[in-house]
């Protein structure tokens, strides 16, 4: 992953403006390349069902109506972010204001449907590159599982070794990206200047024949092409990536990413209002635009597929987004002890590693679950994105109120209407896609909120049952035992003995004798005790008999019986152990070691040891 | 598995004569259900080859023939078996004739076919009761896999609950077989006295047909009939389970199993024969001999029951002279270094618990492998046996010539006879049973030798390695040092610091300050010195900061810079480890200790302990 980054350098490798679009914005760009085929879609139904209306050819007002409502929603969404990345400059966006403004259970719903959103997207945007791939070469369309979790862990892998490294990797495509539909913007107008018969307007009574498609319609077209808005919050979950001052860049950053993504969604939707076109499954909008454009030979050939190419990278690298926002959101809860602390804590590489691993692995489950069929579950996007909005201003309003600063009404208004409007819209989002998925929220969110309650319950109780009382003194030393259980008298007990007695208080030597005779038994008795004569360890050899022929049980029956003065937790035994060289050779030892170890680890207080030998051959 | 017995209770477990048939003599004696069977399946093979000759109706006298020779062959056996007894009274058989007085691989070769054999007497007796239970009950019939596991685990129960034991379950069992054969030869030499004209002696036209069918049938058919000899070995390496004077006990038993042989084996073979019975795969010879002699109602049919369900019994227990035989043969071989250690000494019950699991365990591997089919691996049967045979003899050969007593050649003739007999039934049935699966032998045998022969390399070795030199006195005292690595000053810590300060010499504290910024870990450093301070142990904290925010590499760091002084044997590492209460709390923490002690242990010489702090919720 690249050499260790010491925390100082922990600026050096924070971005600017430039890379954040990279590694921030995709997620939110490339919903250009479907929103406004998803709002079409449903036209699109709606023409079929009417189509005996011979006069319905156009319709495509509405989506151009819906996309206008999109970037109004967006730039809306800006001024509230705007707000909460000044007031909390350490991230966590929605979660930290419902945490602070609102209340524990806003916060961590909040968090909840965050980290609902971010897993799907990751799930959601690699699934998309890899369908996007699949029909060009058929290796992948028999495999796409296994490139959906190749892919996740290439992105990982990318992520893993750092944010700026990241940035520099997506740099290219985003702005490609970018390039590519703003050229597509400025052909159309130039064509349209210079061939203005092909421009074919929306009629009236087209635009007629589907006003009485209905508010609830409307509102489900509406909510398909909002989809992708989750990109805005993640700007404010990672405000301290960016350079100093983080704050300003990162406002910075969310005004060119609102600018940008509202050109590119106009162009998209008014060039294809233009022209008519028309909401097809197997060519997306902004592939019958670029052959529309710059036709279907030559350099307007290469035009399309580098159009095509730069929408499929854009939508497998929407995953960067949740790759940079969710670990920070995980770590802003870690400090509040919602997340385990595992992902509290930056890595080697100064990024959130166990967070990012732990994104890969829950995102690489849900794939391999629903088999790389994820689509099932976008509508739980929607509501995701909507309720986290909803929270965030809410939390804003509550603020504004409770500080009353200048022009506090019509902030408090602003905020209000924002609440109204969003909160509006991940109602009617619940509603309208119930069925299709987003009933599955109101069963992950109450699920996720009870498991981040549990776990700050056991951090605040572990908290209190370890702290330790300053003011009583440390325990004065007490009397301590140190057993060597010795087999026989070989390298090994030697050196564990050596060992032993170098660094314990107090040391003796205990064998048990276990044979299949009495008349044994004697033998070894008087064996051992002979070489322990010569040995002049200076330690006390303490021979016990076992007549059950087992070792560990009469072990601990000495303990128990025998070392009855010492305090049962300073009785440790130190157990010499030979560790073979090659694997078979495991297989023909005893392991009266680890038996032991078992036997008497069972018994809380014994502290065990082994003084590992190792055999050369 | 039952109270613990002493090793002095040793002489209340060893059974007499009367028991001994009941573990030991199964195998053999079960031999009688089907070898006459299988001699008649040849027969019946070249009667209907040569079915154009009307006469051919009764050959059984060849069968006759075959039973007579197996039965000469049995008592030269006891011959030989007695004086293998009478000289290994510790058990050991072929192998430890063949070891001692042929040479190593003699021994080695001998105990690779005898292990071979007892192997499949489990799974091939389990299989065949399995398969007589099957067509009675259909469950069992679609369960047989599953039912020859559990048959094999409750045999396995219950000689791991000891000898005397597991010979009062199987007592009933081997008298009750015993019993109805005899009773069946009384009756029918009663019925052919009352009803002569029943009987149906074999004719000479019958005889003269089938004297073309030349050495090689007979000879495979009289291999087929040998097949079950194995029970004899069995005795010879399970002397030591007798009660004393055992050589003679067991010496005892071998005659009287040799004579309960061939009686049953005669009153089989004869019964056919006068009535001219002939083979019938569905049905054994034994049942059509009961339905003939005590007819198919009433009391007749209730005897009959009573012969197939005891037949059954003895097929299945046939299974525990392996169970005896077995772990015995094994521990004799770890004695000499051949086998692990582990199967050497006797268990809890005074059995060889070990080996028995262990037996159990490979057997299971050849019932899965084979599932249940195992009727395959038959013919490694006889190659087997015989060669066992032939080993034990010639060693009997050898030390005749060596010692030369009273009546030495007398006895070299006798042995050298059945070294030839032996010898060439084994190359008949490796020849004439080569291709049906004997060639394994010439696999399983050689590849044994090298197994074994490798473990008492590796123990010669181990040994050698491990040999203390007594004259080189033991190092003196050495410094040494304890560190005791604190995250901060809990209750878990403080427990680590009072247990090292009881029991080690020489206790220093180490904390490793690692923050994602500077000003947190100056924060930090201040506040546990502080705590420190107040906590007045007497002992030195260092304070070490790491920049990569890696605790366990800082500390590796900190051993091999900073104690070079003392020598890297006598550092230990003693780690403060809480223990959680319920599974998933686990997952909330960071494993520091574990991963601190991962990180210690690849460094071979720094010796690492933890201690447990047991929370309470």
């Amino acid at each position: 992953m690249g050499r260790p980054l010491k925390t100082k350098e922990d600026l050096h490798v924070r971005i600017g403006v430039l890379k954040g679009m990279a590694v921030m914005t995709p997620d939110a760009l490339s919903s250009v390349a479907y929103a406004t085929d998803q709002m079409e879609d449903i036209l699109a139904g709606l023409i079929i069902a009417t189509s005996t209306h011979a006069y319905v050819t156009n319709v495509l007002g509405f989506s151009m109506l819906g996309t206008s409502i999109i970037v109004g929603l967006a730039f809306l969404l800006f001024f509230a972010y705007r707000n909460i990345i000044r007031r909390y400059p350490l991230g966590g966006g929605a979660y930290a204001i419902g945490i602070n403004d609102l209340g524990k259970y806003w916060g961590l719903s909040a968090a909840s449907t965050l980290i609902v959103g971010y897993t799907l997207t990751v799930a959601v945007s690699v699934a998309a590159g890899v369908d996007a791939i699949a029909p060009v070469i058929p290796f992948i369309a028999h495999h796409k599982l296994l490139f959906n979790i190749i892919l996740t862990l290439l992105i990982m892998i990318v992520n893993l070794r750092g944010t700026g490294e990241s940035a520099s990797v997506f740099v290219p495509f985003t702005y490609v990206f970018i390039g590519c539909i703003i050229l597509l913007g400025v052909s159309a107008v130039i064509k349209g200047l210079l061939h203005p018969t092909i421009i074919e307007l929306p009629t009236y009574a087209g635009m007629h024949a589907v006003q009485g498609m209905g508010m609830f319609l409307f509102l489900k077209m509406f909510a398909n092409g909002c989809s992708a808005l989750t990109g805005i919050e993640a700007v404010s979950n990672s405000v301290p990536v960016f350079r100093e001052p983080s704050a300003k860049r990162a406002q910075r950053l969310l005004l060119t990413l609102v600018i940008t993504l509202s050109l590119l969604f106009f162009i998209v939707s008014s060039v294809a209002m233009v022209h008519g076109l028309r909401y097809n499954p197997d060519v997306p909008l902004i592939n019958q635009e670029s052959m529309l454009i710059f036709g279907t030979h030559g350099i307007g050939y290469i035009m399309t597929v580098i159009i095509s190419i730069s929408t499929m990278c854009i939508l497998t690298i929407a995953a960067n987004t949740a790759f940079t926002g969710c670990p920070a959101l995980w770590s802003s809860m870690a400090r509040d002890g919602f997340m385990p602390r595992w992902v509290l804590h930056k890595g080697t590489r100064l990024v959130y590693s166990n967070g990012i691993v732990f994104l890969t692995f829950i995102s690489l489950v849900l794939t391999i679950c629903f088999d790389a069929q994820v689509d099932r579950l976008m509508p739980l996007y929607g509501v995701s994105v909507f309720y986290t909005f909803t929270i965030s201003q809410l939390g804003m309003v509550v603020r504004v109120l409770k500080e009353r600063k200048t022009k506090w009404l019509l902030s408090a208004i602003g905020s209000a209407t924002g609440v109204v409007l969003t909160g509006g819209a991940c109602l009617i989002f619940g509603i309208t896609r119930f069925r299709d998925g987003a009933w599955l929220v109101f069963i992950c969110v109450p699920a996720m909120i009870l498991a981040f309650s549990r776990i700050q319950k056991h951090y605040m109780q572990l908290r209190q049952d370890l702290k330790y009382d300053l003011t009583r003194p440390m325990q004065p030393r007490k009397e301590s035992i140190t057993i060597v259980p010795i087999a026989s008298i070989n390298k090994s007990s030697v050196s564990a003995l050596e060992y032993a007695v170098a660094n314990f208080r107090n040391v003796i030597a205990v064998t048990v004798i276990a044979d299949d005779s009495e008349e044994k038994c004697r033998q070894r008795t008087d064996k051992i005790e002979a070489e322990w004569e010569k040995l002049n360890s200076g330690i006390r050899l303490v021979v016990l008999h076992s007549q059950y022929r087992a070792v560990g049980k009469r072990l601990q029956r000495f303990i128990e019986f025998e070392l009855q003065t010492y305090p049962p937790e300073n009785i440790t035994v130190v157990i010499p152990q030979f560790i073979t060289k090659r694997w078979w050779h495991k297989l023909l030892h005893n392991k009266t070691g680890n038996i032991l170890m078992a036997w008497l680890v069972i018994n809380k207080h014994i502290k065990v040891m082994t003084v590992p030998y190792h055999l050369e051959r």
